[in-house]
């Protein structure tokens, strides 16, 4: 059995990330799959999927990295032959990779206790943003 | 058809990285699921899942490199506002990501010659770690 | 439904980086799944995959990053070890991943519009490699 949902995010951009554990344990609940794969996918090449424990410490911690690995600031060769300034958000989105795949056991994601999914929006300005679900199961 | 499996680990903290390989096969063997998908996710924001040639230089090499992206020993946010010392695992975990997937072709793991299944258990401290080993195939 | 194909290469090494969209969107229109996912694996510890906007600027930004990261001429514990000079590959393979998944609605892809699949061959020296495309679904 496959089930595909979309879910729409709006985002403030530059590295703006968001909880989407509860979005996701929804689609998961109503997709009638108890047992099986659920990925969630970014369809954009400025934004990045993964878990964290979503608190502002962890957060700020992360930005500070990903800013450090690529920084918004710096000459990029995407930004010089487009006449674009978000380099820095390709960058990142290749590094962190667009997906994440969670087992589904007893129709619950598995998920640790301080463990959430998170979408991450490294684009320069506010974006409206379709991830896709989808589950393969039974 | 759909089969999960839990994988029970010691690990010793401080970036324990695992071979996790032949529990892994092992599960897989005793699906009795030939072909299809095995995701492997720790259930956790302070460990990883990736793939490695599992030797003591190639071990040593990708410490370093964490330890210079996320060292263990600098200030982190996640820290000051938990009174914590972990922020550098929850941060490395976050950017090497909690799960690993892998084709199964004639029941075995598609892997390469000298590429194993590495589980890193950042957290500064022993843990008991329980893995989700999920497989979706027939 | 299980459907696995190979995709042959030839890379020429030293983080050569291959647009495979249209491969893999073949072995997807070949496969007769319309609707489940698709996994791309390596089976090696010298290369990755990942998605990015595939233009020579952001291809220049990522090998950048990734020679600051992991630069190919330090000095690297597996190189000691084995008389190799391949130790840079290694570590960049286990940080970006051996894979990607990507969402299949209505036969085709979900990726954006500037986003496509890239193959990251590290090593140094040119290589044929075999990838896994495997798709689970219906």
């Amino acid at each position: 059995m496959v089930r595909t949902i979309e879910l729409v995010l709006q985002t403030k951009g530059h590295t703006d990330i968001l909880d989407i554990t509860d979005q996701v344990a929804r689609a998961v609940g109503g997709s009638g799959i108890k047992e099986g794969l659920v990925t969630v996918f970014t369809p954009s090449s400025t934004s990045s999927l993964t878990t964290l424990e979503y608190e502002t410490g962890a957060i700020a911690d992360l930005k500070r990295a990903l800013e450090e690995i690529a920084p918004a600031n710096r000459e990029y060769q995407h930004n010089l032959k487009w006449g674009d300034s978000n380099g820095f958000a390709h960058l990142r989105a290749g590094l962190v990779g667009p997906s994440i795949t969670v087992p589904v056991v007893g129709g619950q994601l598995s998920l640790g206790t301080w463990q959430q999914i998170i979408f991450l929006d490294f684009d320069n300005r506010p974006r409206r943003r379709t991830l896709i679900v989808q589950l393969v199961g039974e």
